[in-house]
């Protein structure tokens, strides 16, 4: 009898211990932060070699960027807040593809595509193609919270924004003479080629330039913001991951993620709704999770991310060898830098 | 010593059976079928007083729709033929809310969305906004095979289309009655509404008519495809679920699924992925996952869904009420109909 009981004993103390599901012991259970930030202008290949004095004009307004975005989340303000004024200075600001600095399309527009998501309620809004909005993460709230639906393209957008008091600006206020001359730069190498629709190898060059921001707040809320002038020379009305709820764009109770690269390789494998999936049943690993989608979901050369979890965790990873990035939590953990390594 | 070696034996056939992922547990490890297909012409929530000859319409139209799809995949077609296919039968039929029978605008336009996707190697396409395409199943197939693109939008996506040889019609080709009474009847309803741009409670009136088929053939790949005309007295440039790769249309090496109802509902879930990540992480389980979907993740009236597993196991469901749909497996498994119970 008493090796019976000893048995069972043991037996019950051994399936105890073996049968612990394997993703609670990759949970680190973090302490959480009050309220966390991380913010992206664009993931490329940026060369090591960049001028001392523009590696530093980058440093300098993630910094600027960063602080707008955390003095909000110290004070108290939203995720939302936080993420879309930070966002809009980025957008203001000529150094990357979005609001001000868009790349032109093919014909010589710009087209701006912009996404934003509520984490604490799973509503979101997005716009593509717009070319006289200013600032279009602020339409794409717009939409968000002034409209029944989540998607507006184009013109309709515009006639939207017109509604909902959104600035416009004349489509010349996009105009930058940097930007102009990658146009011509890749209409040139076009017509150097055989004129097929197939990929070229050209298209490294557009790898750049789209930012976002993600955020939780001292309430417990995430959210997560992107926004883009998509790439230089694109036609047919391209629509990339950007304004896609779940691929470039995505947030919901436990991360905030906002992408940036290829985005047609981030629209395929459903990159920001891939890495909430694997946060939620691997575990609630972010770093874990972020090395999934980063490694063995995407290819090298094809994007980087910014995510947030709920115990305000950040993680900025790449696998382009460079992505301009800030992040910063309320109790002071600090990363801002360009390149992978 | 004897005692010792039971007592590890025991604990080890213990450890062996218990410690199984409860995923697997829930795994019936169905019998691959050779090839599978299912359609639905739109969820919604028909009134069951439907006049008996327009029942019988729809019994028909399923019945054929199915039958084109089938023969592809019994001939050893592949599922991408046999969605579209499928989808250019239904989109063809002034029934339903695609191609021929799309809805119409607030400006009296009609606009139309689709996607498709190859679950074999993770490519799609997708087109919204299009006004002169008269199957744009058949244009989003060329934006995954013959552009470096994925999603194409409005005239960008038309001008495309002449590029690749997809059939363009005169906008009036899609001018019918019944739909320009709807948009009708929905302006009138509108003016007697106080002006607000939130929901209203005539929503649930274009609940209808977008339509898809998914299928896996006899190389055991799978495909998916949605085509709709949106719904009706849309403004704005309103873009819904059906292009968006993730929301209303995915498929992998896994599943594939095809969403219709309330769009919005579906893009803020990121539907089909939802269901692709449940049956990745919960033991491959196509009902299982199905059931977590439409009872879990979205709200009673939201949506219905279609989707083949890579067993070629089938299943339809929907919270609204109704969904026209129907199904067939190489088995001769078979299903058909309009309601939801």
């Amino acid at each position: 009898m008493r090796t019976l009981t000893t048995i069972f004993t043991y037996s019950f103390v051994l399936l105890l211990v073996a049968c612990q599901p394997t993703e609670q012991s990759n949970n680190t259970n973090p302490e959480t932060k009050e309220w966390s930030i991380a913010l992206h202008g664009g993931a490329g290949a940026v060369s090591k070699d960049m001028p001392e004095e523009r590696q530093q004009a980058y440093m300098e307004s993630l910094e600027e960027a960063l602080t707008i975005g955390a003095e909000i989340l110290e004070n108290g303000g939203s995720a939302l807040d936080a993420i879309e004024k930070t966002v809009n200075y980025l957008e203001d600001n000529e150094l990357y593809n979005a609001g001000k600095g868009a790349v032109f399309t093919s014909e010589g527009t710009n087209e701006l595509d912009a996404a934003i998501m509520d984490g604490s309620n799973l509503n979101a809004g997005a716009v593509t193609g717009v070319t006289t909005v200013k600032n279009p993460i602020s339409l794409a709230r717009k939409v968000m919270t002034e409209s029944r639906h989540v998607f507006f393209a184009a013109e309709g957008a515009e006639t939207f924004a017109d509604q909902v008091d959104v600035e416009r600006v004349d489509p010349e206020y996009f105009y930058t003479e940097s930007r102009y001359r990658s146009l011509q730069r890749a209409l040139e190498r076009e017509k150097q080629e055989s004129s097929n629709l197939l990929e070229t190898p050209e298209e490294k060059a557009w790898k750049y330039g789209t930012v976002g921001a993600v955020a939780k707040d001292k309430d417990g809320n995430l959210a997560a913001a992107t926004s883009t002038g998509g790439m230089t020379n694109k036609k047919f009305g391209r629509v990339g991951d950007v304004p896609i709820i779940g691929s470039g764009t995505y947030a919901n109770d436990q991360v905030a993620v906002s992408a940036t690269g290829w985005g047609e390789k981030i629209m395929l494998s459903v990159s920001a709704h891939t890495l909430a999936a694997h946060y939620k049943y691997e575990g609630n690993d972010l770093k874990a999770s972020m090395n999934y989608l980063v490694n063995e979901v995407l290819n090298p050369g094809d994007a980087g991310f910014i995510a947030v979890d709920k115990y305000g965790v950040f993680s900025m990873r790449t696998n382009t060898g460079s992505m301009f990035r800030a992040a910063i939590d309320s109790e002071g953990n600090k990363d801002v830098g360009i390149w992978e390594d």
